[in-house]
């Protein structure tokens, strides 16, 4: 999407072929730098200090990791050591080992001599089927927010509601939650984007905004307390989330908080769409009730990141020194309170019984030929 | 209730008898400041600034306002001036105007050679029946919270969760939501609190998490996302919040983010209770959707204060410049979403019939004193 009137993906090969960009996403929305990867290290170190984050981009950086990483040495022991390294990076990264055996599977097969040219290829595809689920996601909401819109007789903007970011920046382009916001917004369909500020890490504040402004996307900044009573009058047409992890059955695990605003929209009949690459349902999950929740340091709660009126980004406390903090990452929302899931292959209001069998007939198949692959 | 050991009103008349001394809030909970107001401009600074805020502690700081103000000149026209100033420092709080029309009722009857005493007598009257108020209140919330315990089998502490500050610092000692906590603690019932951080103010973190701690009740500081996730796992044994404004039919107007709290309880059949003084209630309106919300200041949302690391208190920037931000203060949570209304005469389920008649007959019989008094 647009950043100043120009358009960017989250990471992009750079003309000398050699090198890798990516925005370092620490510094928004204060600063926007871009940032070049010449080494396997730079990337596992961008992985690792979150200058890039969100499943699809860590998976397309694992990917261009590993590129770099065989350009110096393309070697079988090299290729171990480049895994290892971009694995321990942020190691409960679903995406981030998928892409890391994805790699494996095509380059163990080929001469090193062929194993850069072929991984900078693989990383490319990565990329570019993720902007293309996208695009599908976008499309398949845009026409929700089309019937929103023909709803009210054209007569206002569509008003959304949205938690976290689950926007380009998480991903290669286009985003998930925010892809049909922004085929909209393309296709002149006027919207309005009501941005829940989402603590602790507030990505809803610094990341949503950031990329919704410099779309020329209108919205508003609230806090999470808000929506409720923007639901109660009337001021939320339907709401859009991401998810991190989908069961087989439809329960949704996002950012905590998401299951307070599916209440809301529950209570206030607003629809409640979560917008999702297939690539995120757990197939071997029925019921979210038994996903595990990560507990994140507690000092994401006592503290926060802000800018001080001298332009300085630092961190200031908020909580009485000796009182405790907890911080819960996720939330689980049940599928009753889901309208629809919005994916790349449409929205459905609960997952089809056929494209589940069909997907874990595949994973079966997948295991079998890993299986053979690894003797 | 008690600060490093030692017990605290919120305001009280100093041994001298002529200044009174306040906590000052605004530097909570990073620093413990106590304030001594020598004259009626000390306290309206103080109420304008909000080193005292909550409605009740607003009321009383008006009283003993008067009373500083009445020491240096007791005439008619000094009276009237007095009041004006008091009033204009936070003209929307109910309470101030209460407390100013009770100083007037009392005070102008007498000669003005016993106003300044008789002010000092009415202003410790109306912190004293606060405190009193408050106490009942906790006394009928803690024989809620022993039974939720019992519940329990005594097995392990009870699990509360509140939201906003409704605590000491609110009222002039024990609280609303808080003293049914304190009360239980006192009596040594096991208690654990979920402290709501509470945006944008973040009143939990910085003066619930304060209060509860130098009294020694064993709490955490959640973000205000995190209530639904720990009412579904089972986490919550009951949530208690305060109240701005209850309709007489039993909706409750409080802090932004109680509907969606209130929500969760209900989902997961935890009871919600709201402590309240009778005097919160108003008996004119039934539907808490005609309550007018007051939207604050957008820089409330965008900026947050903090202390840094070399201990210094400062505001920081959370938003991408240009991005919009909207702040409404409250919400209305209805009242099939509350388990019961505490109250200093007990809690109800719903407003008692009888409860109301009494109460519009007084306010009928006080309009017209009023009338009789202003001829």
């Amino acid at each position: 999407m647009k950043v100043d009137g120009k358009p960017y993906r989250t990471i992009w090969l750079n003309g000398n072929g050699i090198s890798v960009s990516v925005i370092d996403q620490t510094l928004l929305p204060h600063r926007f730098k871009i940032v070049e990867w010449r080494t396997v290290e730079d990337a596992a170190e961008g992985i690792r200090n979150m200058a890039v984050r969100g499943a699809p981009l860590i998976g397309a950086s694992a990917g261009y990791g590993v590129a770099l990483g065989m350009l110096r040495d393309p070697g079988d022991e090299a290729f171990q050591r480049v895994y290892e390294l971009l694995f321990a990076a942020r190691p409960t990264a679903v995406n981030l080992r998928w892409a890391l055996d994805r790699m494996r599977e095509t380059l163990l097969m080929l001469h090193p001599k062929e194993r850069a040219a072929a991984a900078f290829r693989v990383a490319k595809k990565i990329c570019d089927e993720d902007v293309l689920n996208c695009s599908a996601i976008g499309e398949h909401g845009r026409a929700l927010i089309e019937r929103a819109w023909n709803e009210t007789g054209r007569a206002r903007p569509v008003n959304l509601l949205t938690h976290c970011n689950a926007g380009w920046l998480a991903t290669v382009d286009w985003g998930t939650a925010l892809a049909p916001i922004y085929k909209a917004f393309d296709a002149g369909i006027p919207v309005h984007v009501w941005v829940d500020e989402t603590r602790p890490r507030n990505q809803g504040a610094s990341l949503t905004a950031w990329e919704l402004g410099h779309h020329g996307v209108p919205h508003t900044v609230i806090v999470d307390n808000a929506g409720g009573y923007l639901m109660q009058h009337g001021q939320v047409d339907l709401c859009i989330v991401g998810s991190d992890r989908t069961t087989a059955g439809g329960d949704v695990c996002n950012k905590i908080g998401t299951y307070l605003k599916a209440l809301a929209a529950r209570d206030n009949q607003v629809p409640f769409y979560v917008a999702l690459p297939l690539s995120s349902i757990d197939w071997t999950i029925d019921d979210g009730r038994s996903i595990p929740i990560e507990s994140r340091s507690p000092q994401e709660v006592a503290m926060i990141s802000g800018r001080t009126k001298e332009g300085v980004v630092c961190e200031v406390r908020l909580t009485p020194d000796g009182s405790a903090a907890l911080n819960y990452a996720f939330d689980v929302t049940p599928r009753h309170l889901v309208t629809a899931l919005i994916t790349e292959y449409g929205a459905f209001r609960t997952i089809p019984e056929e494209m589940t069998k069909l997907r874990r007939e595949a994973e079966q198949a997948d295991k079998r030929q890993v299986n053979v692959f690894d003797r």
